[in-house]
């Protein structure tokens, strides 16, 4: 039998708790100064502590995953921490597609596909001298949000961005990425590709509470105005939410057109959960600001299972569950070639 | 035995799943342009497809409906694309009240049952020179808050109404319905009441995100203020919320009170699920806006029950779960009529 | 065996349910005038009916609840409607610790016991002439944020704090709290100290939902600006939240260092749930500005359970059902004083 290991942060309890109520062996990879919280959770079957989650490359590490047959589970921590290059030299399987984590790593590799996918992106601003509306400036990679921050024209744009390399927040060498402001209501939509019977699931929605901008919407307009405080946009945690039902159908359209579009760009395509962040405007038309080809953090809100899971399984399901269960399914039917990479 | 059926759009996922968890043959009548999104999902037995809604009416399709002796879950959709007097012609039983739907489409209706009902209502403004404070400006119809918009005085009224009217997304002749703005906590509530058992559930709370007013809290007033635009309130989705408990007493009463109220001005009375809808204020003071005299897709956000219902069902139970329920006891204790019309 | 006695409001309904499932008979101490939303609630087992909450202290009360071997679960109800003397005096066993109580009523004593246990807590503010940034202005005991206030300068507070003295909502003598205004992601963090087997479990987080500051977030800073309303913080009901997990080793942190002190500066110490309230700021830091010794409000959305604990109870587990849950084991094995006082 195989075994499912992650790395200790992100979405690890629920990746490892759906492998136990699969009847899989659940390992974590786990930094010396995590392991009192994991030691907690007694569906965790064993611990790899390591001092920097980069010991995964190491020989010593991959041994034990070897010896266990374990089968990697990548999320936003592999990605933040490591580089594409070390990600793609991992000898572990790797749930998924390993090689398309480059492509959500690499912000014009990510804009490719998403031009690919025909998902409908906001309009770029490549000089800040071109800012004529409300436009959210990013940085490169998945640190969270942190150092985001909106501007109205270019005066803004400086003051803030100078403000933030003041306050350490950004570097001054960083390249920074100007996108119009999509405002509206928020949805990650979270999906799953089963490469073994071809089918998209649509698993649920999340919202993301990122600080301080949320705590903003409480402070009066007039105590507001008194502050020069540039918000900023880290992630704190996920709330749920459900969808109109008329949109679904577009939902799914998107998700399949990110499917192919992956399976086009980048062997063997997007297999496993994936995630297509954006925002519904006034006129319910979805302008998609970033995907995520791997499992997102907002799942953790369905961690006894979704809405819209309950529809398509009569157990609670949580994507942690949902991948150990494609895990056991391809074990049993000699198809792990299938489903990793 | 019977079949539920119901338009493919609102909560229709709920309500055939739900009636394929009480073992009840589900049937959808499906847009040709959606079938492939509700082809998806194993528990809908049968799509009757059709160009258009109104097709519900035709005799091919009431005659397919009655064959499997279908009772019709009416739902926001019908009544956005039909009109009462269409809504009244429908041959095949319809859950609940449909002679009360036309209560809840015609906006003087609505008041006199609202008011009738005792539920506490925002002040009206008849005429755009007497708004001295915050006000809501409404449109006829289930047209789910497009177009709505807030104005502070007779002038911020024109600018914004002839803005819209510009913008296309309200015509010039059309009648606008406008309430003193109610400001606080949004609360939807969710009720069913059961003719059988003569008895008013609480189901749940939610709360509606709207774009792209929600949008607009992630906005910095120094950058609201920059912008001309008008917000609007398109219903998006929803989310899930629970009320202190010193206000359930109220809640019930409300639900009560709309019940009695309802009986005696359109028989056989408010049967099946409603929606209560409106706002807490500071002094946790309830007005309500609107109803709902069907189910509301709020609902969808407890696709696999809600906090209030696992007070009272030691089983998963969906606001669609619950309707079967209610027309599978009718059906074995042959009480049909008395939940149909 | 024993019975769960608790008050009718809070999380009554929740704790009741909670006793039921674990086959704990039920006892509510009910007020007159809701007696009629309680009745509906069939695993309610028997009601004593009061005219008011303080007759828990008499004899009459205090009887049955002795025959029926009843423990009482404490809430904000009891706390918000006796003093502290009255509910140390009560002769029923309480779960928990019953004298701690006091150190949540009393605003000195809690923040002594906040800074014992090292939770990272909001600058006071002692003087008015001293607000040089935004601050919060807070009122003594458990009045469920009515009358709270924002202002950023001497001169706000005082037009304020006059302002809220004129529509009665505060009292002139009344003794009002400063303390600089913690911005962010509100977080409210659901704990349970078993004093049985000595282990802290993390519950789950909600966001509170308060009226009427909420509203301001849905109108524009240009209609805002226009008006002069001091926005309340009434809480109205509550939502669910997950964090990051990154967060999560820091949470328990907070919670054992809680623990801790609890035990060292009131005997028994933080037995059963508690509650650590308060923000993330832009860096991901926690800020809290309150604590609840006892089970808070915001469980009720976790009526069938919470994310965190679906990791470690493979049923439905709501807080109410925990207390239960601990109740029942420490009746099996006699150990009834380790948890009550």
């Amino acid at each position: 039998m195989v075994a499912i290991a992650t790395l200790g942060s992100h979405c690890a309890l629920q990746v490892l708790k759906g492998a136990k109520d699969e009847g899989i062996k659940s390992i974590l990879i786990c930094e010396k100064k995590r392991e009192k919280l994991y030691r907690r959770f007694p569906f965790i079957d064993e611990l790899i502590i390591v001092d920097s989650f980069k010991e995964v490359l190491d020989q010593k590490c991959q041994l034990i995953l070897e010896e266990n047959k374990a089968i990697l589970v990548p999320h936003g921590t592999l990605i933040a921490q490591m580089n594409s290059e070390e990600i793609e030299s991992i000898k572990t399987p790797v749930f998924g597609n390993k090689w398309i984590l480059r492509w959500e790593s690499d912000r014009e590799m990510k804009e490719k596909l998403m031009v690919e996918a025909k998902l409908p992106v906001p309009k770029p601003v490549s000089n800040p001298k071109d800012i004529n509306k409300l436009v959210i400036v990013k940085r490169q990679g998945a640190a969270g949000g942190k150092g985001y921050f909106m501007a109205a024209n270019e005066e803004d744009y400086n003051i803030k961005k100078n403000q933030l390399i003041a306050d350490g927040i950004i570097s001054k060498e960083e390249t920074l990425y100007i996108q119009e402001y999509a405002a509206g209501v928020l949805a990650y939509l979270q999906f799953f590709y089963s490469p073994l019977n071809e089918e998209l699931e649509f698993f649920g929605v999340d919202q993301r509470h990122e600080s301080d901008i949320e705590g903003i919407s409480r402070i009066p307009s007039e105590q507001q105005l008194k502050s020069k405080k540039v918000p900023s946009f880290n992630v704190i945690g996920n709330s749920p939410l459900v969808l109109r039902e008329s949109l679904l159908e577009e939902v799914y359209n998107m998700g399949e057109s990110f499917v192919d579009a992956s399976k086009k760009m980048v062997s063997p395509g997007m297999n496993g959960p994936f995630c297509i962040e954006g925002v519904y405007d006034e006129n319910a038309k979805f302008t998609s600001f970033e995907f995520s080809a791997r499992i997102v953090a907002g799942t953790n809100i369905y961690m006894d299972g979704s809405p819209y899971y309950s529809l398509l399984f009569n157990e609670s399901m949580s994507m942690g569950r949902r991948i150990a269960r494609e895990i056991k399914i391809a074990t049993e039917t000699n198809q792990l070639d299938k489903i990793t990479t």
